[in-house]
């Protein structure tokens, strides 16, 4: 019935995730208010590693990306489902360090780590850094050897798949500030640079596509060329990498037409290219992580908002405004991105008026969705927005100077919360 | 030489803001970091109050529209420069009264206040609510009459001009989430609605027809627009409405080819219809109000970033990779926007090195400039992006859990923290 799992409709007719009443939750936590359902983020989680058990001998890895949704919480859900944790910053790290997560299942990512960042994650003693330029190569090399450390080493490959999907999440290709790219030569260059450096061990290759993937070809393809380029480097240097890490872009349900894949079947085509590279090539089969972000939290979570204003203009559109926007949730401003909206309080009834929903922002172009349809809008109604656990707290702002959310996980009826809301004295916390 | 006049290059050939050494800044404060020009925001606000000394007799006050760039220190300098301040949210007021700002010189906006917000504007006796629609009409009536208080109200207007400029920040049309719509007969209606509301004043009418505007006429079209509506409210009602609020939209230079009006020459322009307009009618010349945010202290602000990566693409772009990013400057993925970028420690340089500017966040969209001109970039260097001063700090996210830089303003060579770069910390206060 609905694009995420977790929601139902109870006998009073309102919108229920996790077993919870929604109208109960935004009461009791106030609006707007991310809901995560925690079942719905082990699931994923467990059927990531069922996928590698059931088609890969188990031999592998999946590394939550976690700036999908980064904070105490989710890492230490992460962490009890025995999934390997992927930063982008220290930021990122600090968080999951504070959150209890072993630090060596943690890949520490970036197209551009300071010079500090990359002197935290040595002192934490991340699992591997991802290399992704020579300057920072040269710099991790040299200020390990002033530690007395060798450092496990990734490198970010631009495999040159070029994956069906919006401009400004494609990452595959050379036009890209990720990486090195495969087809100039560049990526096999720096793999001898590596191996050159003397405080760095190279225990990987990694690529990524792109993100909000539906096919699985585009993640064959790129298994297959990364596969050749782990033989190519065994040809050219004598070392078999060990582990080959294919990135994340798993797509979810955003709307009810969205048709993602079980990851069982990218899993298990991936798998057999994999096999049948390594056969051809004479190759070992690699250690297989992946990084899957959006697909373990964003169908979890939805949000809650409350509607204070209906404007409804002849011949061009109504406006429902909510007590939240962009500044909650700016996937729309900054993607059009697409997302069901449904009136929480009347769930059970027909979608039959046409909203433009807008939030509170003083700006236009704040709007969380155009022209889609919900339940008849009164002032007062409680309005979801749902596939929104991914992306939309991990890129609040405090434009307008309005405080973020908070966030409650909710599981089998019961509700705790896990980010508490902002309150107007964090806003100015910093200023002097 | 620069979109900007506060800059100019010192003997060692870096980039000076304020009399203020970038590199020193830099050096002294930590990058990424916001540097504003307290002079240029001071002038900036006289220039305004002069052109109401000099075509309107001072019969008019600019309030700063605090959307732009809102913390204490920027209250505190609009203050003592006698402007008054609009702000949009309870979070802004907030921050306004906890500056010192007097609440009577502060005006409430907002497409979808909520009942906390007036409430709260209310309790601190704020000098006009801006209506917006007929709910918040009812809320604020009712809530003033339970107080016993008489609020004086502003009621906003879809004047219905088509300013020359981006979608998503034009805001005078029909299709509009803001405000009453003129041609529709809905402005009249609600007017007389408020006049029947026994808990409220009406002050003053609103409107705004636009962002970044360049040129005069929509904003005289405006202006002949609305002061028809106020002969037709004074015919249809017998009130003489006393205040007229036009806005603001002032643009301003991202680029040296933009060309930006001084506002003296809208204030001539305005001035002389409202005069025509006021004989044509015989309605007494109202008191007007403006919103200038952008103009005030868009071009009194740089950031500045430390270069961590170059990537040379052969045949496609030079990728630099800064330390910042969307998260303290997301208007290049919101918008699109143009920035001038040049290499702050070799300012005098020539810019002959096409470059494509990247955030470190893990987001392929992460760019703050495509293909600019800049000087030749070496790892280390400090980038300067001008005109950051609007639409930057205020729109600024934790995406990736990067903490947001400081804020430092600088006048007559001296400069002094306005407001603290975030720390891990902060990021995870509310996380439990």
């Amino acid at each position: 019935m609905f694009v995420m799992d977790c929601l139902s409709v109870n006998e009073k007719g309102h919108l229920t995730i996790g077993g919870c009443d929604t109208i109960q939750l935004a009461k009791e936590y106030g609006t707007p208010l991310y809901v995560m359902d925690e079942t719905t983020i082990r699931n994923a989680c467990r059927a990531y590693k069922r996928s590698f058990e059931k088609h890969y001998a188990g031999k592998g890895l999946p590394f939550y990306a976690s700036k999908a949704l980064n904070c105490k919480a989710i890492c230490r859900i992460i962490m009890e489902e025995g999934l390997g944790l992927d930063v982008v910053s220290g930021g990122e790290l600090y968080t999951a360090l504070q959150a209890g997560f072993p630090a060596n299942k943690i890949h520490m990512h970036g197209n551009n780590k300071t010079p500090a960042e990359l002197r935290m994650a040595l002192d934490a003693g991340v699992g591997r850094i991802v290399l992704d330029n020579l300057f920072e190569m040269e710099t991790l090399n040299q200020m390990a050897g002033n530690l007395g450390k060798k450092v496990a080493v990734s490198m970010r490959v631009k495999p040159g798949i070029d994956a069906h999907t919006h401009e400004f999440i494609r990452t595959g290709q050379i036009d890209s500030k990720f990486g090195f790219a495969l087809e100039t030569g560049e990526a096999l260059q720096a793999v001898k640079q590596v191996l050159a450096a003397e405080n760095l061990t190279l225990k990987e290759l990694h690529c990524h596509i792109g993100s909000q993937i539906f096919e699985i070809e585009p993640f064959v393809q790129a298994a297959k060329v990364m596969m050749d380029f782990m033989a190519e480097i065994r040809k050219e240097t004598g070392l078999a990498i060990e582990s080959l890490n294919l990135g994340g872009g798993f797509g979810i349900h955003y709307l009810t037409s969205d048709q993602p894949q079980p990851y069982d079947r990218y899993m298990e085509a991936v798998s057999l290219a994999i096999r049948e590279k390594a056969a051809e090539h004479d190759v070992p089969m690699p250690f297989i992580c992946i990084e899957p972000g959006r697909s373990i939290v964003g169908e979890a979570g939805i949000t809650l908002y409350e509607i204070g204003g209906i404007k409804e203009i002849p011949n061009v559109r109504n406006y429902v405004s909510i007590d939240g926007g962009m500044t909650d949730n700016p996937r729309f401003a900054l993607y059009q991105s697409a997302y069901t909206v449904l009136i929480a309080d009347k769930a059970g009834q027909r979608a039959d008026y046409q909203a433009t929903i807008a939030g509170k922002c003083c700006e236009s172009g704040d709007l969380i969705q155009k022209d889609t349809m919900i339940q008849t809008p009164e002032v007062g109604d409680i309005l979801a927005v749902l596939s929104t656990g991914a992306y939309n707290y991990s890129m609040a702002s405090n434009y307008n100077r309005i405080p973020r959310p908070a966030i409650v996980l909710v599981r089998d009826r019961e509700a705790r919360l896990a980010v508490r809301r902002e309150s107007y004295e964090d806003l100015i916390r910093n200023d002097l």
